[in-house]
């Protein structure tokens, strides 16, 4: 879209005031401090879910939206099941090896586990198996006769030569998402999987897995990066005279039955396109070990942020602008997918469904999907936002709970790209805190939100 | 300059190799790690800046540079003298006003102080002076009559309105640099400034002053954010019937007589042109309240690793590349001024001084001194950069350690620009800390420099 000069000028400083507002006035960090701080883990089915959605409801309102309603939707109720979980590596060292002159002996070394999201637990008594370490898929079928009754350890490392860390994270997170059924295909009986993330702490990252119904489900649970090294360690010198390796696994997971949950929505009803729709959004449910500050605590206070915004500067949209906080992204998508059957259902039509939920980083750019030539028209917006540190509109799907607006509606989807050299550091673990996030770097990302929401109402997409 | 298709080819898997060796191999994390937890802090004078300057010597050693020395430089030696100081606000409420029912009594009020570099000190009495809060230099202006014998408290805001975090502090920092001096000349026996910080905790700031010698030097220290707004707080309730408002300030800061320090320097001799430099930097020393990790840890970390990069893939370099870990930086900028005396005095022929003193966060781009024209002919090394992060080659200055190269040497002078958005959370402060630094973010920060380096070192500049 070619701009002329006057409406860069007017553009520019219509922007300058949502920034204005938004750096100054803004309830960003405040909101989020509220709902990490006195709302809490969050997942699905939890107590937490239910105070999360109040939470929304309230600082929608006050952020002044039009209106402000649940939309309801069935979700997974998958829970930990209590706080002793445990795993210990048993080393038993046979009188044979260089290492066993004292004797026969025990080390015991305890590993710090989190069960993943929707996998069943071992119950009260644990297991005790032999531990079968894995680099990969392929070296799994190269084991597959040696691992019935025995759990297998999936240490697939996390990729530092990635420099977006979510390829990083994109191929690393098979282990976990389908490590369990395909190990169980060979009759293992639990598996433990080294955390997708980049740190350099030992804090386990959960996230769900997805059981294959064709084979039995087993228990599994991640491990730390030095837990895993550690581990690893202790299989690799098994060579020298230890004569096994047995690794105790306890976790009290379990799955109840689908309970009600609610999509929390607002809107700023448009002046010219009432029935028109501009979505933008995150989502509300979070792991729960932690606060969910950055996933997607930042997601949703950023996409509240931009209502509250535009209405404070007094902008009335020709559009109708959603803020859809989203049900059960983590382990079910069905927020997601409700939305768009709703709305589907209803007729309505959708330009735009954008999406945060990649960390309140420092921005540095969108995706949209949008073909080449519409994705070109659009550049001359780049000069608008660049001052805030995004440069970038580039051809890319949005995130899982706009991504089912793209398919059943035929909308535009996108989402925000902040810088991600952080994000997997504390991604679905228990360092998922406010204090890991910063609040003008939060801020930044509602500014630019804020801003491309502004152009595509007046501009089109 | 218009790379061909197989020079650019070239460039990125010649560059794709140092990010690989940087993000894998890489020693800037655990050089930083040594530098802050077994160094730590290295003001000027300080045992502390020998301990760093033996650190430097072995890292750019074990990084195998061909050559290691020593450049003495004589620099300024302040010392902040002892960790006695103490501030607080008395507030006398007399038997007249609204709120001294009670009758005649005093409120206390503690302040965490941070006395500012260069500063002299109260004696080990202190002093008690009453306060006079002042907006900023007309502020000042207005109350002049009314300084003398008073403290000043300079409570300028950090503006949230600049995007970029350096244009807050250009624009406050010269309360801190000039207002003791310019409150002195009315009278006034102290100052307080409002720290230069976006950051929502406590932490006092602090950083260089400079005496104007027609002034009597008075005491000068920092507040934090929160203590500068309950000091305003006081002071704004005076109406109500508190008859005086009197700070106390005991702060045990001086300057003892100049002392010896060194730049480190390491080099790799160039094949092709082995006079012809190109150099890159940041500054040893650090201010005494914390470990200097981001300012300048990072820059002297991230310049020792594009040496070993380069070192590591077989590069031979056609100029001589050169790190220099610059001495007194925060309080003098001797060491800066000294290697440019040296160089010219040799007759050096410097193509480059390349500076990070940014913070090592996520990079953003490089300023660099060169004429549009110039500029313009390598905006195609951005294509080669931005996998990396890095999307802009601007026109501008380097840091003041490398500046004197430029003015001494007709040198270009660039800087690397990092993202801004945290800085001034820990600049100059206790809170600069190894643990707020990001490993990957440091990473990206030497990829981009050593990738710089490179290509000025093939193509020039």
């Amino acid at each position: 879209m070619a701009l002329s000069g006057f409406a860069q000028t007017e553009d520019s400083l219509l922007i300058r005031r949502l920034a204005d507002t938004i750096l100054t006035d803004g309830r960003t960090y405040g909101n989020l401090h509220l709902l990490t701080k006195t709302v809490g883990p969050r997942l699905s089915g939890s107590a937490g879910y239910y105070k999360a959605e109040k939470w929304g409801q309230q600082v929608l309102q006050e952020a002044s939206a039009d209106k402000v309603w649940l939309q309801e939707c069935m979700v997974p109720h998958w829970v930990r099941g209590g706080k002793d979980s445990a795993s210990w590596v048993t080393t038993t060292v046979g009188k044979g090896g260089p290492r066993s002159k004292i004797g026969s002996y025990m080390e015991i070394s305890g590993l710090d586990i989190l069960a993943l999201g929707n996998s069943v637990g071992t119950g009260p008594k644990g297991i005790v198996a032999p531990v079968v370490q894995v680099r990969n898929f392929d070296d799994l079928e190269k084991h597959k006769d040696d691992l019935k009754g025995k759990i297998v350890f999936y240490n697939y490392p996390f990729n530092p030569l990635f420099v977006e860390t979510f390829q990083a994270y994109g191929d690393a997170v098979r282990y976990r998402g389908a490590g369990a059924s395909r190990a169980a295909k060979y009759g293992a009986v639990g598996v433990i999987v080294r955390s997708m993330s980049s740190s350099i702490d030992n804090v386990p990252h959960t996230g769900a897995l997805m059981y294959n119904d064709s084979f039995p489900k087993i228990p599994a649970a991640a491990v730390g990066l030095r837990d895993a090294d550690k581990l690893a360690e202790i299989l690799e010198r098994k060579g020298d005279g230890s004569e096994s390796v047995d690794l105790f696994l306890r976790t009290n997971a379990h799955m109840l039955p689908d309970t009600i949950a609610h999509n929390v929505i607002g809107e700023l009803k448009g002046t010219e396109f009432p029935d028109q729709y501009i979505t933008v959004g995150g989502h509300l449910d979070s792991w729960d070990p932690a606060e969910g500050a950055m996933d997607d605590g930042a997601g949703c206070v950023q996409s509240i942020e931009v209502l509250r915004a535009l209405k404070a500067i007094g902008y009335h949209p020709r559009h109708t602008i959603r803020v859809v906080l989203f049900a059960n992204e983590e382990n079910g998508g069905r927020g997601g997918r409700k939305y768009a059957e709703a709305a589907k259902a209803a007729g309505e039509q959708h330009l735009l469904g954008l999406e945060s939920d990649n960390g309140g980083f420092t921005p540095r750019g969108f995706t949209l999907s949008l073909s080449e030539d519409k994705l070109a028209a659009i550049q001359p917006w780049v000069k608008l936002l660049k001052s805030y540190g995004v440069y970038e509109l580039e051809q890319g799907g949005g995130g899982s709970d706009v991504n089912p607006m793209g398919r059943q509606l035929g909308a535009v989807v996108g989402e925000l790209r902040p810088d991600s050299q952080r994000y997997f550091e504390y991604h679905h673990a228990r360092s998922d805190v406010l204090e890991n996030v910063n609040k003008r770097e939060l801020e930044m990302g509602a500014v630019n939100m804020a801003a491309l929401i502004y152009l595509v109402d007046k501009y089109g997409l």
